[in-house]
């Protein structure tokens, strides 16, 4: 254990934008927690030259420090992989590793193409997720209500309990077309769901929260107004939990969960599971 | 070459969400063009009896297309990946393959727990995603100027060229504060910069696109506008590169670029570079 507290240089190192290595590697040296970790992306590495300049990079970085870096790597071709593999460093190759199985498990060949991964920004597929962007936006917190008809999923619940950023969320990863309604007290005292969601029943689902967390992050926003106390918080989670029952919309607690886990709960249980293929 | 146009299933097998795995075996699986996949996330595998039944799914998939599915696995426990690699599958292990070589190169074990790569969600990482997300919501398409102060990055460029999917991407992977401003004919016109921005020069970052491509997407959302014609485009696109030459803004084109591709060169430019550690 003798590298305790000691800061260790990572490099993601990628062709493209790098981007899905360094989220993997985070998660990956997240199960080093005695260990400090500084990292630096080198996106769009897609020529000799520039490999060559990583490779001096992470060589400086070794002697400045001295102790070789972790060097991620996601480079596709396999000349660039083997220049990238002789910097000083720790290589990982997250893409070679896995290319050589999936050949044989496939009997087929890989391209070695270069930066195919998020889809060029003139795909359809891509223009679908700016469609759902642009839509989860534009139906944001209940205020527009045209086009219900055409969302894939309306998320309802209390104010600030995490609809938009799931909403966005949603609509970003996996171009889901995903509204988003507030439950107000109004519509506790009315006992009903809003008018305008009647026709949509089977598109709801519900966010929830401990009121004690509501009240933390509506003070944040709102300090020392009715609003945020939580005596309201109380209240309006438990009438919004009774609405839901009541009207048989099914919601998950977003209380200790991230953006990913709670879209993740919302995917599974509408069924929407993603094929992104 | 048997293989060609046969679907082959794959299984996405995580402890946590699963979203980066995913999103990682669809950048690798891009690289053998002529097979196709049908992919299926398994989120939450956190218990014996959930990788059993992750097995079953597996084995019945096998029994029914007559090849075994590819199984990409982060499950972080050894004995639940042991478990999980007897399927009857192709077992990739997004995880084990890199924990091991990490552990030397580290002089330290890992701590094999489970679901900590996004945080949770009442950390202060996590709070400060949520509150560039807030921040970059209400400074979209300059509609509140107030806290510009506070922005990290301002967007600016003309209507439509993909200002609000990249200001709020920034703010949910990396919870940086970005805020944007259209450029409009009347700052052409006048010649100037928009008098709000005037104070935070150094915070400025242009987006350009190609006036064709300018001109499809207005078409989607307005057609047979004058806003949406390739002269008006061409015109609004020329001056506003223009003024931010004139100004000295950086800025880079969009047109053939994903949301991921934009952020990650926005990020580089303005020296941005995320320490996500």
């Amino acid at each position: 254990m003798t590298s305790t507290n000691v800061e260790r240089t990572v490099f993601i190192v990628s062709d493209g934008t790098g981007i899905t290595a360094e989220t993997f590697s985070h998660s990956v040296l997240s199960q080093f927690e005695e260990a400090q970790f500084r990292s630096t992306r080198l996106p769009f590495i897609d020529s000799r030259e520039k490999v060559e300049e990583a490779v001096a990079k992470i060589n400086r970085c070794a002697q400045d420090t001295g102790k070789p870096p972790l060097v991620f790597s996601t480079l596709v071709n396999p000349d660039m992989a083997a220049l990238l593999k002789d910097a000083n460093g720790i290589f990982l190759d997250l893409f070679g590793t896995f290319v050589k199985p999936l050949e044989e498990a496939l009997g087929m060949k890989s391209s070695h193409s270069i930066g195919r991964s998020h889809g060029s920004g003139t795909s359809q597929k891509y223009r679908n997720r700016i469609e759902a962007i642009n839509f989860s936006l534009s139906h944001d917190d209940g205020q527009y209500v045209h086009g219900l008809d055409k969302a894939d999923v309306i998320l309802v619940g209390v104010s600030r309990c995490g609809k938009t950023p799931t909403s966005l969320y949603l609509a970003m990863q996996y171009a889901i077309k995903v509204a988003n309604f507030p439950l107000i007290p109004e519509d506790f005292e009315r006992g009903t769901l809003p008018a305008t969601l009647a026709p949509f029943r089977k598109k709801l689902f519900g966010l929830s929260i401990l009121p004690e967390r509501l009240s933390e992050v509506r003070n944040e926003r709102r300090p020392n107004s009715k609003y945020s106390t939580l005596e309201q918080c109380r209240y309006e989670v438990a009438e919004a939990e009774r609405l839901m029952r009541i009207e048989s919309i099914p919601f998950v607690s977003t209380t200790t969960r991230s953006i990913e886990e709670i879209s993740t709960k919302v995917l599974q249980e509408v069924g929407l599971e993603a094929h992104i293929y």
